[in-house]
Parts: structure tokens; sequence; C-alpha cells
């Protein structure tokens, strides 16, 4: 968080339909890289230590608080309502009851545009710092400017905006675009807006007009900010490209940060991961929800991993997916195993190809390397569990729990009916189904006698051909 | 379907051999996003309205054919043989038996070039149309036309088209090319033809001297087409390159209308698919060959869907593997699930990892959450099929039916030896071998009992021991 | 092997520490495809037919050398030392001991540069010739040369190198720069790199002097290399970059071949792998540590084949994961089948769904479908295995082989405890565990009698609800 004289405060615009979007869902709750859009800039706001932040929300209102909140279920939220979508002047006044008594300085941010950068963010503080006027904007330079509203500058001093239809062709040719992002005194906003009229067809209320009133109150701070960065989201085509951007964006930093990431273009992960150096990530993978990766891990291709964490050392072979799973250090896992939530792996676990589990705790150095499947499962240290083993955990109306001591076998294709404790040390033999407790260094074995008949092939087909002739 | 004044039918070149692609196989029969490159002309041509298609086979002429009547059983193809490969205006003339008695307009495309968007072909019929003369060109403006044969024209009128190595400098500065696609009046065009002479040292005849016959007899109707749009395919780099552009178009227009793709440029949505919006489709996701999708459907992360339909609401995690299966509304499936053909599942059906299905109709309700294989097999509504079951449904020699009553509980490590049939309501204990059918709501175990040896474990190792000793 | 006049040796540079990589491990020994930068250049000196090949080893000195020798065991390499980082001229210097005697030419690499074409160097050594002198060097011409040698010219003759910072303004409009690279007559270099002074703040010794003192002596030869080739590598950002080109390098050489890619940008092969033609690679495939591919084999999305050989008309379906396998000729793998080291499997042999084999021959025709563990085995023609068949092959302390004749049936579920042999023909049942030979043509079974209670289901309720009661 900044030092910062001035209190500060923020309105995020989140009222917009998104007709083009094409979409049930209201626009800024589509997501990218795992959040909704407007996540992005109300984390941008608190993160510049925003004591106060106003989602302006209009369009299907309720789903919009009720997801942002659960976001950000400490943070300090006020939502108001924009009833009619009369433009972006019109949807910042909603705010001001919210704003209150505040009388620092207003951040105007937009809930579909989520590639603004915290830095740039900063920077434009700064700026309104420095010139010491009423605002500050954010412009961007753009090849073709076609369409955006222009900054008028006289003396370097920027004067107002002019929306492209207003233009002369002198203005036209200006390069530097208002992003319509700004820092305002809230004094200033609050006085300001009133005073703003629908001067166009739509009757709508343009925040534009904000810019020619504050210079006449001194002059107007600017920071110039990538258009990468201003981008807001019209529709799934752009959305895609948003994240695109984003994605690189933070690969690029994980691999400076001394991850190796063997292909960042088919990586992704999402902004509040976690990844330790010299750890390496294939290709396909999503690191998703929070997931702390820690140094020197190995994630083989096309691993999903969600709200998980894998220490030190470990490996994931490819197309292992974990959910709310905890991998201890040096875990071997996958390929094509599948942990899913309450699984909590000591170190040195090792689980193979086509594992699955779920609550199931399983101690140093235990293996589970095939076919298998551990749901509601306390195991102890060293234990081997061959091939095939299922833990019987439902019997069609309740779960119950499969307790494993340490150093025990399980035999191949055994069948743990679970409620069932297997003693420390103990050996079960293939193919059991083990209903009984086993008691430690013991062994339990549920066998029918092997029988055989020999010329029964022959005796068959036999009978086979004696049928069909 | 366009409304046509004039009649339309169309000659499309699928005779070339295709050396560069080093393949046993004939160029136009390599595909991108699933179908051969001759597919997509001949769809375009077909969605114009043509009323006689003509393609113009040679270098294994016999493969092409079949190939190309099993993709348009109903359509009015009619093949013509270019015996030797003398240039693309013999290639036309090959045609014209098969084109007898046709008096409207010929279009004349390429097996090779597969991306000429349906709109372009419109817009050349309807420059056709506005020039009233007796051709119409699809023309490319190249910043290096280097190579390609240029667009002459005087006073706006083309005249003819002159080739790289006969240009004059001030022809080779015109950056109009000819695209080679063509719309012309079927009178003038044969009779044009029979003029062409090979004028070039391979004793090749060039249909780009129809251009200059058509410009005495009246104006020359141009589109002006993207180079993306009239690029050919002459090795595998460029197959790829334009599988890549036709991947890109066919996921914008998804995107437009409303499906969220993550990661756009690792999903591979073939042309006849079908994805309803609000649906998101994860990165490495492949949906082809007619595949149908549900609204706010979610397709998980490596999904493969062929030929297949899922219902509104279900979701498909990571991996699952889809191939002519049926998937019904709000079912839950995988990861690591594997749906083959036949597989029909009710709605609210979940499968889960490692789990295989084949010729397999599931009821409403019913769950097979982990590592089973239920081919042949008819299963109600509201069943539990626990971990490791498995219908054995070949003996070896037949295939036979399992088939499952609605609201039945099956053990883990079940097999169901089919012919079987359990019935209503009735409960399988796990490790069961099923051999014979089970009564509505009975119990059927087949099990030896549990025998624990005590203190078996440390004998054993002492025989260990002294045996190693 | 080119043909040389002149004796060829080369220094690789590798003693950097690579700060900005942030990383435990030297930077030379990161890897893009497979193998360490270091290896590129290396291997390209090699194939140059360099009999004496010096790698200059400082930063984890003796990592470096243990896994260079590793990667090139058979090759003419003699490791030196450089004991501080002192500069490029300096490192080279450190070589000169282990060149002793020799009298030819010297080529001058980095080990963190490895994009370098040998047909680049090829050219260097010739343009060596051509020139007559004493030195030849690699340049590369920028838009954006800022921060680069100049290579200074003079009636077209190279004069000397300037640094951007010594450089006047005419010298700084210069684009072609120095990229480091040099073909040096031995005698001479030596003597120059004596005469080299440090000439800077930081007290280091300058390659780049060499030109200035080789121009004295007679002309430099150059060659003009594309920027992408003369990159080296600073961070892991770098590392990934390098990674792309190298990719889409190889894979364009694999589609001129012949080779179909379905994505090439999501298609990862290594440098030493084959691939036939008329074969197909899906998107997300990974082909590495010299894998052989056969032609006209399949291979679907997601697969990942290290080590391995998978021969003609086979099919790897997706997700199918080989580590040292050996797949024979027209086999069906997968999807999601897991091939560890020592399968070998001869023709037409079927290996499906959630299948791992390891150390597991198999013959002529056999399938195994569904869920199964072949472990220590040997499987004859013929044989059918049946879904979630298990080989027990370790019994907490031994490992034991599990054979199987010709022409066996394998039923669902069966557990065959190694050490254990079933004969030619032989039947098992399904849930069968096999802990005995099972003679040729014979039946062998192991089952409980299956045992219906009626009622079982209701009267369970009804106990239930009464103590729920």
């Amino acid at each position: 968080m900044l030092r910062r004289m001035t209190a500060l405060s923020a309105v995020v615009l989140c009222a917009g339909k998104g007709t083009r979007m094409k979409s049930k869902k209201a626009k800024v709750l589509h997501a990218i890289l795992g959040k909704p859009l407007c996540a992005y800039p109300l984390k941008r706001a608190l993160e510049l230590g925003a004591t106060s932040v106003v989602p302006v929300v209009g369009h299907q209102a309720e789903s919009v608080e009720k997801e942002v909140r659960a976001l950000f279920p400490q943070a300090p939220l006020t939502f108001a309502l924009q009833r009619e979508q009369r433009g972006t002047a019109d949807a910042v006044r909603s705010a001001e009851a919210a704003l209150k008594g505040f009388s620092g300085r207003v951040l105007i941010l937009y809930g579909d545009v989520p590639l603004l950068r915290k830095e740039t963010l900063a920077s434009l503080l700064a700026a309104h710092d420095a010139a010491g006027g009423v605002l500050a904007m954010v412009t961007t330079v753009l090849e073709d400017p076609t369409g955006y509203g222009r900054v008028l500058r006289e003396g370097g001093r920027v004067t107002r905006v002019v929306e492209q239809k207003d233009a002369s062709p002198e203005q036209r040719a200006v390069k530097e675009c208002n992003a319509g992002i700004y820092s305002v005194d809230a004094a200033f906003l609050w006085k300001a807006l009133a005073d703003i009229k629908p001067n166009n067809a739509q009757g709508e209320y343009y925040l534009t007009d904000l810019v020619e009133l504050a210079a006449r109150q001194g002059p107007v701070g600017t920071v110039v900010a990538d258009a990468t960065e201003t981008a807001g989201v019209n529709d799934k085509v752009e959305l895609a490209a948003r994240a695109k951007v984003l994605q690189r964006r933070i690969n690029d930093a994980h691999m400076r940060a001394g991850v190796t990431l063997h292909d960042p273009d088919t990586t992704f992960i999402e902004e509040d991961v976690v990844v330790g150096s010299d750890s390496e990530v294939g290709p396909g993978v999503s690191l998703t929800a929070g997931s702390v990766i820690g140094e020197g891990v190995v994630i083989g291709p096309g691993c999903v991993v969600s709200a998980s964490t894998v220490a030190d050392g470990s490996v994931l072979k490819p197309y292992s997916v974990l959910e709310e799973a905890k991998v201890g250090v040096r875990n071997v896992i996958g390929p094509f195993a599948r942990l899913r939530p309450g699984t909590e792996l000591a170190e040195d676990v090792h689980l193979g190809n086509f594992v699955e589990t779920k609550k199931a705790q399983i101690g140093k150095g235990s293996k589970a390397n095939h076919l298998t499947y551990l749901g509601d499962a306390r195991i102890g240290a060293g234990c081997n569990i061959g091939a095939g083993t299922i833990t019987c955990n439902y019997d069609g109306v309740n779960k119950s729990l499969t307790e494993l001591g340490d150093g025990v076998f399980i035999g191949s294709d055994t069948q743990l009916v679970a409620p069932v404790k297997v003693g420390d040390g103990a050996y079960v033999g293939a193919g059991t189904t083990v209903t009984k407790n086993v008691p430690p260094g013991s062994l339990a074995v549920s066998r029918a006698p092997q029988v055989t008949k020999e010329g029964w092939v022959a005796a068959k087909k036999a009978r086979r051909a004696a049928k069909g002739g």
C-alpha cells in the first residue's frame, strides 16, 4: 500500500448490460483467468489504499453485488444503484450518497476495463499531486484514434476532450485519447457532475465534460498508459483478447522471478497463485484459485491445479488434476492422478496413474501407484496400496472411514469396506474383500480356492460346434 | 441460399498431385479442421445454390471421388477427369461435357484454396451482375505482389492479366493480383477455352487468358478479397497456416454469438459444430464431426468431443473423450471419462474419473463415479455403480447385455457377467461376481469369508530371514 | 560432415552465472526443448567436424562438465576452467592450453546462444576461406541496433567494431552489429588475445578487440545471420522465447518433409526425434528424447512420447503417455494409456483406456482394452485381457513375472499373482485370483457361489427405520 497524503476512494462502474456479450450474465461478471472482469479494477483500488470503494451496479445488480461481496468479503465496499443507464456521468453521480462526507480523491474506474495496472494508477495519483489541480486523467496514444475522444492541449496544458463527431480536422489529427479514467477531488466532482447536461441525441450525461470543468479550476494531471491497459471488453472476442494479455503479463512476471514456463502461450496462471523459483511448468497447465506451488516443483503437461498446495521438490506428472488438495514435499503424482478436496499428502508420497483420492490423509512414503480409489481414508506411513484397491466408503446411505496403520501392505484388487481398520504392518492378500478389522501384523485374505478344469476350452468349443451344427 | 436470377454451376479443380505435400495422399484430400481441403470450396458452391458442381479430378481420381461423394452424398456432383496435368484452362475444359446443356454461370474454384468465404463469392456473383459482362473475377491486393499475375486496368476497367515474367516495370508496380477465381458465362467459357493456346515453355493452357477474351466482350466485374482467403496450400507448412486462419474465423464467430472460449488459440471447432450461447470451452478442446453442444455447457480443458451431443447445463470436466455419445441435460462427466459410441445418458447422470462407457444407456440421476467399464449395458434411473465395476460383456466369442433396473446399488469391484439382469432396487455387495440374475429388492453377494492369520507377517519375515541366512 | 581443408576446433563459452535466470542452476544448463542451452552450440561445432571442442566452464563448473559429458559421451571435449569472470577475451584465453598444438581454425561460440544454425556456421567458415584473412565474424542487421557493437567498414572491408558508448552519431546509425561469433586462425588468436588489454571500467577483457587486430592482418570475412539466430538467453522470458523459435524451426522442417502437424504452435518435437512421412501429430503432443515415429502413424491430442518407438501405421489415441516403450506396427493405443519403460508390443496390439504397462512384452494381436495393469509380464499372441486385470507383480519384497501363452482369455477383474503362468489357450473366469499355474486349454476360476437374499433391501430399510425411530 502506498503512503498517501490524501484520502482515497474509488467509484467502479459495473452497471452495464453488455448486450454484445450475448449472455444471460452481466458483463462485469464474465471472467478472465478465473476472476470476473470487475474484480480487477476493484482489487487495484483496494491495493492503492482506497478506504471506500463504490461499485455502481445496475443491470443484474443483485448478482453483481453478491459475487463481488463474495470475492472481497473484508473490503470497504458500498454498492450504489444506477436505476437507468443514462451515461457515465449519471453512473458516477449514483455513487455520491455512498461517499457522503468523504473529502479526499475519487478514482473513477470501469468494471469492464480489467487490465489497468496498479503502477499506472499510482502514476495517475502522482500526476494529480504534481499538477496540483482538481483532476488527473489517463490518456493513451493511438496510431488510429478514430472514434475516441481527443485530448486537447494549449501550451501543453489540457483544456478539454473533444469527441470524434465534434472534432475539427486538426483536432482529429490528435493521437492522444481520453481513456476515461480519472482521479478527481471529491468536492469538485459532485459539484461538477451536477453541472453536466445531456448535450447529445441520446440524452445521456457524459463524464468527459468533467475535464473541461476541471481545467478551468487548475492544471489537469495526465499519465499516458499503453492501449492494452485501457481497453475494455464489449464481446467475447475482446474478452479472450484481454485474457491473453493478462496471461502473458502474469506469466512474464513468474518467468522473471525464476519460474520456468515451457510454453507461456498455453500456461494459465491466475493472479493470486504463487509459484516458487526453479519450478517448471509444462504446456497446457492451469494453476488457479490461489494455489501455492513450492520451489523446484515440476508440473508436467496438462496438469490442472485448483486451490491446492504443492510443496518443494514434488513432481506432478502429465494430466494430474488437483482440487483443494495438499501435496507434501517430494511427492510423485500422476500421470492421470485425480486428487479431490480433502486430499492431504505427507512427504515422499507416490500416487500413480488412474488413482483418485478424496478426503484422504496419506502418511510419509506411502504409495498407491495404479488404478485405485482412496476416499474417506486415513493411511499411515510406509504403506503399499496395490493396484485396483478401492475404499468402499459409501453403502448407499452413509459414508464411512477406512483407516490403515503404518507399513500396511494392501494386495491388488482389494476392497476395503468401510468402516474398517487395518493395523500396523498388516498384510492383505490380493483380491480380498476386507469387511472386518485386520489386527496389526496379521494377514487377511478372503479367497475362494482356485479351481482348474483341464480340457475345458476344447470341450466348450466342441459343445458350441455341436450347437452351431 | 441466395435468390439468383441466373442458374449457377461450379467447376472445382481437384486434379493436382501436390508433390510438395510429400504424401501418398492426393493434395485436396489433406484435411484442415477435420475436412479435406476440397470440401470447403465444394461446400461454398453448394451453399450459393449451384445446381451442378463438377470436381475435376486427376491424380488419385478414384480416391478423391470416393471421399468427396461420401462427404456430400446428396449433392448434384458430376466428376470430370483431367487425364494429364496440362494447365488450369485444360482442367476447366475437362468439365465441359459434364456441364453440357447448362447455360448459366460457372464458378471456377480450386480444391486447394479452402478459405474463400461464401460472402466473397456472393459478392463475385453480384459484381458479375453489376458489370453486365461475361466474366467476374476475384482479385487481391498484395504489398509484395512478386510472382503473381497483375490485373491491368484502363480507365478503371480490367483489360487483362499479365504474368510476372511478361510484365513491364510499370506493370510490376501494380499491386492488384489475380486470384484465379472466376464467375463466367457458360456460353462464353467453352468458346473461349477452345481459343486458348499454350503460349509458354511448359506447353500448358492457362486460364488467365480468359480475362482478356472476356474484357473484349464487356466489362469484367471484380471483387477484392483478403489474401488469407485466396491463399492455396502447397505444402504442410501452408496446410497448418490455413488451418490456423480457419480456426480463428470459426472461433471468432462462436465468440461473437455468445460462446466463451477461454483460449481460442488452442480451441479446435470444426465448421459444422453447433455450440449454444453461454457455454464455456476450455483450452485444448476439440469439438468435431458435427457435435452439438447445448447452452450453458461447461467443457473443461483438453476435452475431445467427436460426433456427440451434450445437452444444456452439462459439465465435461478436464480430459473427457466423447465419440458418438449423447449426453443429457445437467450431466457431470469426467475428468478422464471416456464415452464411446452408443453411449446415451439421460438427465442428471454423473460419470466420474476413469470411467468408460460403450453402447450404454443410463437412466436419470444414475452415477458411476470411479474406475468403471460399462459396455453393452442398459441401466435404469437412480442407480449407484460403485468404483471398479465391470460389465463382462465379452466371453471370448460373443458380446452380451447387462441390464440394471432403477435404484440399483452395485458395490465396488463388482463384475456383472453378461447376459445378466439386476432388478429394481437390488443391492450387490462389494467384490461380487454376478453370474445369475438378481431379483428386485434382493441382495446378491459372492464372497469367501475373510480369514485372518495373526502374527503371519512376523512369521513370514522369520522364514525369509532363515532362508536368506 | 563437411569436407574442410583446414582443421577445426571450437571454444564454447559456458562459464557465466546467469543471475537474471534466478536459479540455483547454471545458466547454460537450462533447457529448451529437452536439451541444455549449451548442447546446441556444442552439437553444431561437432556437426561441422570440429576435432577438438573446448567448453569453457566457470560457474558450477563441475555440474556443467558432468552434464555435458553425459550428453556427448563420445565427443572430443576438453574442459577449460575460467576461474574469474573477467570478460569474454579472458574466457577464450582459458581455452588456450586445451588447444595447445592445434594449428587450424577456432570457432568461438556461446553456451547461451542456442539457435545458431549449422548452415550459418558453414557460411562463416566459407567466408573465412573466401576472405583469406585470419578471422571471419557473424553479424546481424538490426532495425534498432541501440546497445550493440557496430561493425565499421571502409570501402566495404571491416575495420573494427565500435561499442555503443564509444560510437559517434554516424557510427550509431550503422545497423550492422557484431554477433560476437568468430572463426579465427589459432595462431593469430592466441597472440592477439595476449595483446588485448582491459580498457574499460570493469577491468574486463573484451573479445571485440580481436576484430580490429585481425583487420590489420587481412580481410575479415563476414556472414549476416538473422537476429533470431544470434540472440542469447538472459532470463526465463528469453528462454521461453528462444524455445518458441526452435520449436517452430523443427516443426517446419517436419512439415516440409511430409509430416502433418495439426497445430504446430502446440506441438513440441525435440531436435533428435524422427517422424515418418504421412504421420499426423495432434495438438499438445510432445515427442522427446530421441523417439522414433514411423510412417502413417496417427498421434492424437496431448500424447506424451519420450524415448520410445512407434512403428508404421500405429494409432496413439488422445492422452497416451509413453516412456521408453516400443510400439509395433498397426497398434491401437489409448486414450489414456500409459506405457512405462520396458513395454514391448508386437504388431496389431491393442491397449485401451486406463491401461498401464511396465516391463511387459505383448504378442501379436493381443488386446487389453480397459482398466488394466500389466507389469513384469510376458504375454503371447492373440490373448484377450479383460477389463480390470492386474498383474500382482510385487509382494512387498520381490517383483515376479507373469507369463501368458498364446490365445489366452483372461476374464475381467482377474488378479494374476506372480510368479504365475497361464498356458496356451487357457481361460480364466472373471474375478479370479490366479495363484497357481493354469495348464494350457484349461479353465481356471476361484469364485465363491453367488448368494441371493430376497427381500434383503426392504428388511434393511425397516431395520434402519426402526433404529432411526
